[in-house]
């Protein structure tokens, strides 16, 4: 079968061998309710209790922090709409760039009488210190900043937006989807500083689809966003996915041995591929602020992004044209509209995001496609000018 | 290692091979994100879009008709919270007996100004007939009734009652987790009679943990309970768990098939089963109501269900005593409790729920070993009292 390079890793990540050989077991025979009284249901109550504490220790955090949810998204919907139905209505801020899972439930709340906030952030994508400050004067009950874009891969210093936002009395969210495995992240350093909850998934981080979590400092009250059987300490209903959940655990351990090495072994690689890029005369985003080792996003002038993006395809590599989830929407991002970037240029936008699989070799073939491309692409451009 | 006869199908099922090596190939290598626009995207999308077909198929339902969600739990929370949202609080009517998931959700609807009415059902566990026409007249604005109860296996004529709430315009959903395999489930005849909405979920039938769907008609408009990307319609956000929904797609197909010849032989299997029961002086629940064929709900005076559970446990037998979700709960089952069942005998409510890998020989043994079991449990109690 035809196995184009795969330099897509901030969409989807392959599931690591080991995560799968651990998931397996749980796939053969009789995988119980982990809810059943009887052989069949502990074993499977033991698996995720096991899954729990790997996820925990993978992030500084006690086990009974670690809400197990279906993904990203809805972690992020239960911290937002979870948190938000046990307060009278306030005011939210979110940053401009946040994903459409934290920019949406935040939307929804404003039809219960909410007032919504967005955060600015500066030309490089990091949020934008004096209107942070003056929001924060306003003192709003809930605040939700990422760790690490998703499109740019530009990396916010939650740690001190979160201590500034501590005195206000805000509860404060940080969404680590991206973060995790590219970067250290402990929640608890980032529950000293005043982070309250932080959402983290399995498949970006090599594991499998359906395991995400919401880590949760214990003293925040939340309102299940799926109410029943009270699974999740009543925060989150529903059987559990023990296979999926076994198999994020694996994949939490994993992610935490790796930080060690991978993102110096990534940012090299990003290396040789930005120095590529700029040879060609691509505008690099957010080149001068913090980002994730593994993340590049940047356009060519005057051509499309999904133009590139489908050549790409053609010719053997999945790259993305701003974040896939929303890969069907062909609005330019809001997360480069919120730096400020013209729409016209905004349009070109393609991203690469490297991961543990991926070698020099690859990245050189991809450079050469893409020269190639461009080429084509740019000589057409000047035919139909 | 040490496999207990598995008669906990309510519960669980274990996964059927076919659904198993449908999966497998989205465990290897790369399964990419469905939104993503290269090759990975597109195959992953494909196999979605192959699954919906299948899992529509099966119920009778258009492919567009499917939304799928990470399980019953959350397709009901949708449903009812969703639906709720788009309309001014009115009146919610839920049967008496629904699953918690369907309770707990409309019970969170009270603090945003709805009414709750719970639905009375008679001493065989079916919906009141007086009691829902006098509902009725309070012109409800949403209904949830459900197909087929998980503890007592009786079966609701929800074509009927959906019928007879058109006329008051009500939104009528119902929850057919426990129904879909056990009996034929048509989307199209029951919407013709009225109802909007059905929960089916894939670990029930065969299928994976981590897969359901709440099929809608097109015409209820609902709010996202995941919002974010957009995907599902922009009714379920949250990057597609491939594999658990490619599972779903297998089992749902098999299980169309199989209801033709299925149900026969449980029923079979469950004559035996209750022949042995009453023999041993068991009291049968919801006996003369029409009920699933594999589930068999019953107690035996002065001994406590879940030490007869524990002790079944032991002797390698996985049955439930009430529901698994709730089996963590030490109170007496509300299922029971609406069906006027006096406490004392509700605690000692143990649970049979066969499934397709089960045997005449299996029942026989577990006759066998409830004999002896209840036998000494009945000594314990002669000599205490």
């Amino acid at each position: 079968m035809f196995q184009p390079v795969y330099l897509d890793h901030n969409a989807t990540t392959p599931l690591d061998p080991a995560v799968k050989a651990a998931m397996l077991p749980w796939l053969d025979g009789l995988c119980g309710n982990a809810s059943s009284r009887h052989e069949y249901g502990r074993r499977a109550r033991q698996a995720i209790d096991e899954a729990r504490q790997k996820v925990a220790a993978a992030l500084g955090a006690h086990p009974t922090e670690v809400v197990f949810t279906s993904g990203g998204s809805e972690a992020n919907n239960l911290f937002i709409k979870g948190a938000a139905a046990g307060m009278k209505p306030g005011l939210l801020a979110v940053s401009a760039v946040e994903h459409p899972c934290v920019l949406k439930p935040a939307a929804q709340l404003v039809r219960q009488g909410w007032t919504l906030r967005e955060i600015a952030v500066d030309a490089a994508g990091r949020v934008e210190a004096q209107d942070y400050a003056e929001l924060l004067q306003q003192r709003p009950a809930l605040v939700s900043v990422m760790l690490a874009n998703n499109e740019t891969g530009v990396i916010q210093d939650v740690a001190a937006l979160a201590a500034e936002a501590r005195s206000s009395g805000a509860c404060f969210h940080s969404d680590a989807v991206q973060a995790l495995g590219k970067l250290p992240v402990d929640f608890r350093l980032l529950n000293a500083a005043g982070v309250h909850a932080l959402t983290v998934s399995a498949h970006k981080i090599n594991g499998p689809k359906g395991a995400a979590a919401l880590v949760l400092d214990k003293r925040v009250e939340l309102q299940p966003l799926i109410a029943g059987g009270g699974h999740e300490r009543g925060l989150r209903s529903g059987t559990e996915n023990v296979p999926a959940i076994v198999g994020f655990g694996v994949a939490a351990e994993l992610a935490a041995q790796r930080v060690a090495e991978l993102p110096t072994r990534l940012a090299q690689l990003r290396n040789t591929l930005e120095h590529g890029l700029t040879a060609l005369g691509a505008r690099i985003f957010a080149v001068d602020a913090p980002r994730l080792p593994n993340t590049s996003y940047f356009a060519f002038p005057d051509i499309d992004g999904e133009t590139l993006v489908g050549k790409l395809d053609r010719e053997g590599f999945a790259v993305a044209s701003g974040a896939a989830c929303s890969s069907a929407n062909p609005e330019p991002s809001h997360v480069l509209r919120a730096m400020g970037v013209a729409p016209e240029i905004a349009r070109g936008a393609v991203r690469v995001s490297l991961g543990a699989g991926n070698d020099e070799n690859e990245v050189e073939q991809f450079i050469n496609a893409l020269r190639a491309t461009v080429g084509r692409l740019q000589g057409l451009t000047a035919m139909t000018v």
